[in-house]
């Protein structure tokens, strides 16, 4: 039998740390969300040091990801797919800003060649980015992958913003904690 | 309510094209079952001109995947990554060749930039290629989105196999088509 049914889940835990009901207003608010998402899912055993969150323009927070490849036995669930999946399931659009709104991704480190490339479709507006790719690769064991040589350019070019190094010192901590210490699971 | 489950189907026609009993030998028959499947899903308006499937080094076919993108709301589904997602489920493992086999991804058309991305994750040998992005981008109005420069060349360094052009008539014919009367749903 052919699978025609894909199931995915975030952890129970997401909702402790996620505030749906805050307001999330400063670059440095979102990333820290992103960051730590990144954080609670290493110490809960529950996926990969990384973690990402879709905001609307008020800061308003729609979904929230974190890496559950290894748990899920998916190399698709990166936190970026997870908060970009999660984000279209609510509000039930394939491209987030076709409505008019403005949408915003936070994540803890730099999205690999799969996130970005899943970022030009999502209908985001900016890209906020923690720690950055060299810090991933020179931390942990993760390979980012290829990019465009002008990844933030062709980005750029398609209307959405990129603003890398929020908070980069905090989303490069949690790596190295991982590095050091592997995964918990 | 932040949203924690991710739920993706493929087309319950999909057993009707796919024969999960059957072996693919060739390349031709392999990106065959593709264009097929992409096809089936524009006449059964289940989503849009693309298809995939994954096979094992001996021609079985592990998964096979449609887009879904509009009917699921869903950026991240194209046919690739629900292939990709599915052949991960049904093989328990988040890289496909992880335990030593052998596998393939054939795809209707050249994947975008997100499912080139995945493609590097998602534990394959070879990628066998129909219709050409040029293809996709003159026959219909779908953007393949920004490549690495050299995008066979990074597949091959990792160990993908890359062969192009395989059925690419009879991939235009579906994109043609498609980009001629547009989407049936």
């Amino acid at each position: 039998m052919l699978p025609v049914q894909i199931h995915l889940t975030l952890p129970p835990w997401l909702a402790d740390v996620a505030d749906a009901s805050a307001r999330y207003h400063t670059d440095e608010e979102r990333v820290g969300l992103a960051i730590a998402l990144s954080r609670h899912n290493v110490a809960n055993g529950s996926g990969g040091p990384f973690g990402a969150a879709v905001f609307d323009g008020e800061g308003r927070l729609i979904a929230a990801g974190v890496n559950r490849v290894v748990p899920q036995a998916c190399s698709v669930a990166h936190a970026e797919m997870m908060a970009y999946m999660a984000a279209q399931q609510r509000l039930q659009r394939f491209r987030l800003n076709e409505g008019g709104g403005r949408y915003i991704l936070a994540t803890s480190a730099q999205p690999c060649c799969q996130c970005y490339g899943a970022t030009v479709w999502a209908g985001i507006d900016e890209l906020l980015i923690g720690a950055r790719a060299e810090d991933v690769e020179s931390l942990t064991e993760f390979d980012e992958g290829p990019l465009p040589a002008d990844w933030i350019g062709e980005l750029q070019r398609r209307g959405i913003a990129v603003r890398r190094d929020v908070l980069r010192e905090e989303a490069r901590a949690v790596l190295a904690s991982y590095g050091e210490t592997g995964p918990s699971y």
